[in-house]
């Protein structure tokens, strides 16, 4: 089976990511499809008058700042406007699509973090009031039971934590906690770039293959967004998933293309 | 099992009407919560800057008008904002909630609504681009499935149409479906009022008993959107449920009161 993660960023083709993985369904191909929705919550959010903010952490990554407000409309994207967006489209292409949060069943589940340390304006400071937190527990068994009565899983965040708050969680990691708790074969994750690139945003920099043991390495050669998916597939990696595919979701047919081996390949 | 439907109007004690089912479900009763969402819809939508609009038809019904937009709206607020607040509400609670719109798996299937002919100024207007319809068909193994393993599906409009459309579809109907198609014991439809009144909104007026066979007359009774309860309640007795009850979703234990006889009992 194949654990399939698309974007939230604009330039995404979800209606050629949709059709292609009805028709992998179709061939008996078992599929779990994650999604991001973080485009269209920053327009939502302004146009709701709660505008979005980013906090970098003393470890150099960037995430959404949640607040309950926050995750009230980040459920609204995700899990409404995304979600059941991307489950029309699979079953206008045919394939029993059955979308899902974390929430649902548990599906996701990890710690809230009960204090965030991040640099804001070159100094130290801590955040206590916010909703993020890491998976920790899949509920592989209701996938499996979607799975083995002909449905097509479409996940998103957020996550549960483990006193039942709706938590947001980074989706590339959710996916790779996904892959490797399924015993996936591969996880694909899919963005707006044709892969992990040597000196963003110069796609003729593409990196083609990356030794599982020097992906640590190839953190330096991320920038961004990118470096918290680099992180997923490490994750996916040590955890056991054969492959990890970092692929073009602009093109047609992008699962196909990643597993031909077009984009990034590490494994 | 019962089938227990609630709405999205102001007054709606929603913490309550979660911790009532929860304990009944740790009692080892089989439920499937439908729920609304209307007047956060009505909100959002104003937010958005895409207000809300309803129509009459010539029929006398007043239907929210959907168009694509409204759809999506519609989508963020149902099927996100309100169906994974009573999830996270159910599963602190400690019921094993999963949520679900009726285009997952296509739970809910019926057929979009070609033309609505409605009343405008005093006169007649077709409208052709509205996505509404009416569920026909209930996914019965796939709640079945989820009920079997110890899940609580909580099941939200909209629809998808037979050509794999999101239609908007009304609650209390397709709770009125689903109770018949899951041969279930009872529908319990609970609002902002203690269950259908005389002289609306006089609720010392309460009507405490409808033998079936004169729902059709106690129709005259029905104010607004009382009617089209009054019109599930009809439909779900003619297609076989047992016992419909209307009852007040403002209390504390509003499902145990309905069970209890309290409200509007049909049946």
């Amino acid at each position: 089976m194949i654990v399939v993660k698309v974007g939230g960023s604009e330039g995404i083709n979800l209606d050629a990511v949709c059709r292609d993985i009805a028709s992998l369904v179709q061939e008996g191909e078992r599929v779990v499809l994650v999604h991001g929705g973080s485009h269209r919550t920053n327009v939502v959010a302004e146009q709701l008058g709660h505008p979005p903010q980013f906090v970098t952490s003393v470890s150099g990554f960037t995430s959404r700042r949640t607040d309950r407000q926050t995750l009230q409309i980040f459920e609204m994207v995700y899990c409404g406007e995304v979600n059941k967006g991307i489950v029309e489209r699979l079953q206008a292409a045919g394939a029993n699509a059955v979308g899902l949060s974390g929430l649902d069943g548990r599906l996701l589940e990890g710690k809230r973090k009960e204090a965030i340390k991040i640099i804001e304006n070159g100094r130290r400071r801590v955040l206590r009031d916010d909703y993020t937190g890491t998976v920790e527990r899949v509920n592989v068994s209701l996938l499996r039971l979607l799975l083995d009565n002909g449905y097509l899983p479409v996940v998103t965040p957020p996550a549960i934590s483990f006193e039942s708050e709706a938590i947001n969680v980074d989706g590339d990691r959710a996916a790779a906690m996904i892959a490797s708790s399924m015993k996936a074969d591969q996880l694909i994750i899919l963005s707006n770039v044709p892969g992990l690139l040597r000196n963003f945003p110069d796609e003729s920099t593409l990196i083609r293959h990356i030794d599982p043991k020097q992906i640590e390495e190839s953190m330096q050669h991320a920038e961004g967004r990118m470096r918290i998916k680099v992180l997923g597939a490490l994750e996916a990696i040590q955890q056991g998933v054969g492959k990890v595919t970092f692929g073009d979701a602009r093109i047609e047919a992008p699962v196909r293309a990643a597993l031909a081996g077009q984009g990034t390949v590490i494994g």
